[in-house]
């Protein structure tokens, strides 16, 4: 018999080790494979020759690693190149050296290419090597499947926070704003899943140009009716040339660095300026809203668990390669799903946005559609494992 | 029988309505008030009587308020002036009105000075009318009592938000430094208390001027070890001439606002100029910390609805009056609480700050000490009433 490798890419998300996590419980059930590496940091790590063993993985780590935010294999920014066959053969070498017929990789757009664009070149050469997809991104824009791992837990604690602060802000009588930023580059679906906390007034997406006329008149006329305005806004959001917020109001601290404040900061100073209103705070999500486990949620870290079982499972065949699995909702008012598979190219290089359908104008938020969406992927919670007042992680396998 | 006022004053926590939930359900088990009002935005609202009658609430809603962040009954920054008696007489008057005889208030230090102001000068005009506190702070900063309701909350919610940050920022094998900014502009517990995590590298605290040459060859030191370094630096952070780091390095954006980056930014900025990091990330706490009732800690709710059961049972004795209530801990390894009680000019008007001797030189932490004081306050989770994949919460008594 032979072996699996598995490995991660690109941002890591609170989901991405429930990924890890199947694929190793999945080979216990069924031994397909001998052993199951680990690849560190990605094809970076891999190319290294820097692997570890994940066969033999006790069930209470299992456990604890679908709770472990963050990438535990580490992760890498590293694309593998179409047009130069080097990395490929040093990869195949790397796997023939292992003797690792297949390679599971749980990452976004890019890593889903890169599954595409191994598993076309081994066919076009016959190299008896496969390459599977398993999809991640708190960014939720990969085609084909109805959401993404990752994502339904950073809506969760976006909705957490926005409820939470929209509580905070509300407390004073005074006149204010309150901004909450989002991820989201391209793509509004986190900014976008924050309308079902029914707190926010104005929502500024990528999706559209941003008018900063039409907005502030939005703003004016919130803040003339009940004296507050939450507003939320994703990263990318943009003016119609294209430059984002974030960078239109760059300044220079006098070391020569530009001060970005971020599309937050962007809306806040705007307001300001224009004397709407007298207050305004910006709070900036950052880092901690694809990283959040406590706000893990309970469908999601599921998905993430059970997509990495049926990517395994459906190796089995000793055939399977170049797809990407994924969930298609179905029909009917109780949330459930069909896990699908399809090819790689048609979930990569495309960018899944918010329907312009369902956008609603004047930044009045979204429609019904888009509750019926987001509602169910962010209910109910997994009982966590605690430790010392946190939940318990596994210890990175990169940094052992 | 006479009534009582209970209020909420000051900037809110994630437990300071446990507080006034115990006061009611106190009031529920033995009814020593008729009526038990709820004071909207504090003082403020008081004046204008602007109240709510709480007595009667049901249990699910007792429940649920305890679970609810930021203050239910609004808050105000409005301030008694001491040597002005038109305040207070109005207060009395409304008191009068309502047949209030006793006002419980919920708040930092300028509320427990509140507190001991109008029942010294109730006490020198024969005015029957009681004020007792009861404290709250996210910041740890009353005296007497061991720490304030509020505080461990915000500090579980840090230490979750560093181990998960911490996780993410290292999947890259990039070099690299992370800077989390805390609340705590003269005090830092909060900051401080991200320690017990055990993946904070260097520490700046309000406590000590910042010594910039010594800092930064600290983080030099540290991106030569490990080619990462964490750090945590609290809002107050300041030069030895008291100017704060975030104010240090203000800028004008062009249209006359001051872009204040916050003490996270001017570190990033300061390391990113010196060159020793070529990438820096800051995620700052902002609004969330104080607000997110998904970190609530345990010993932080439970403390705070009995601090406020505590006051009520306390005044029962219809002498009760200028007196704020607090937790002693207990000697022991076992971590448990005595309540105590004592009068509100103890409590107020000092800063309570981390021991000098905790301190660890060069940015290096707090001592043994520290990780004794702070670990047990963060460990616990109540079980959450959840709605709509968030925890439930009381709709604010003052938006009805």
């Amino acid at each position: 018999m032979a072996n699996c490798l598995v490995a991660q890419s690109g941002g890591p998300t609170t989901v991405i080790n429930a990924s890890l996590a199947g694929v190793v419980k999945a080979n216990q059930l069924n031994p397909v494979y001998d052993t199951v590496y680990g690849g560190l940091n990605g094809i970076e790590g891999i190319l290294q020759e820097r692997l570890v063993d994940l066969t033999h993985m006790p069930d209470m780590e299992n456990r604890i690693l679908r709770q472990t935010p963050s990438s535990a294999l580490g992760s890498c920014r590293y694309k593998l190149k179409r047009d130069d066959e080097t990395d490929y053969r040093k990869l195949v070498a790397v796997m023939d050296k292992f003797n690792i017929e297949i390679m599971f990789y749980i990452g976004g757009n890019d890593s889903m290419d890169t599954v595409d664009a191994l598993s076309q070149w081994a066919k076009k050469n016959n190299i008896a090597k496969r390459f599977v997809g398993i999809p991640k991104t708190v960014d939720n824009d990969l085609m084909v499947t109805d959401h993404c791992p990752g994502f339904a837990s950073a809506a969760k604690f976006v909705n957490d926070v926005v409820t939470s602060t929209w509580l905070d802000y509300n407390v004073y009588t005074r006149a204010e704003v309150f901004i909450l930023e989002t991820m989201g580059r391209d793509a509004g679906w986190l900014a976008g899943s924050s309308v079902i906390s029914g707190k926010v007034d104005l929502l500024v997406l990528p999706e559209e140009d941003f008018d900063q006329e039409v907005f502030l008149a939005e703003v004016k006329k919130c803040m003339d009716t009940k004296g507050k305005c939450y507003i939320v806004v994703s990263e990318g959001a943009h003016f119609a040339d294209g430059s984002y917020l974030a960078a239109g109001k760059a300044v220079n601290d006098g070391f020569g660095h530009a001060v970005l404040g971020g599309a937050g900061n962007a809306v806040k100073n705007m307001i300001l300026e224009a004397g709407i209103a007298p207050r305004a705070k910006v709070q900036d999500l950052s880092t901690a809203q694809r990283c959040a486990n406590y706000a893990q949620s309970l469908v999601d870290v599921t998905e993430a668990f059970e997509l990495g079982m049926s990517a395994h499972m459906r190796s089995a065949d000793g055939k399977f390669t170049g797809h990407v699995v994924g969930v298609q909702r179905k029909p009917g008012a109780e949330y459930d799903v069909d896990f699908i598979e399809g090819p790689a190219d048609q979930f990569a290089n495309h960018v899944k946005h918010i329907p312009a359908g369902w956008i609603l104008p004047n930044y009045a938020g979204l429609t019904q559609e888009a509750y019926d969406y987001f509602k169910p992927l962010i209910v109910g919670e997994p009982a966590l494992i605690m430790k010392d007042g946190v939940p318990a992680y596994v210890k990175p396998y990169h940094m052992k």
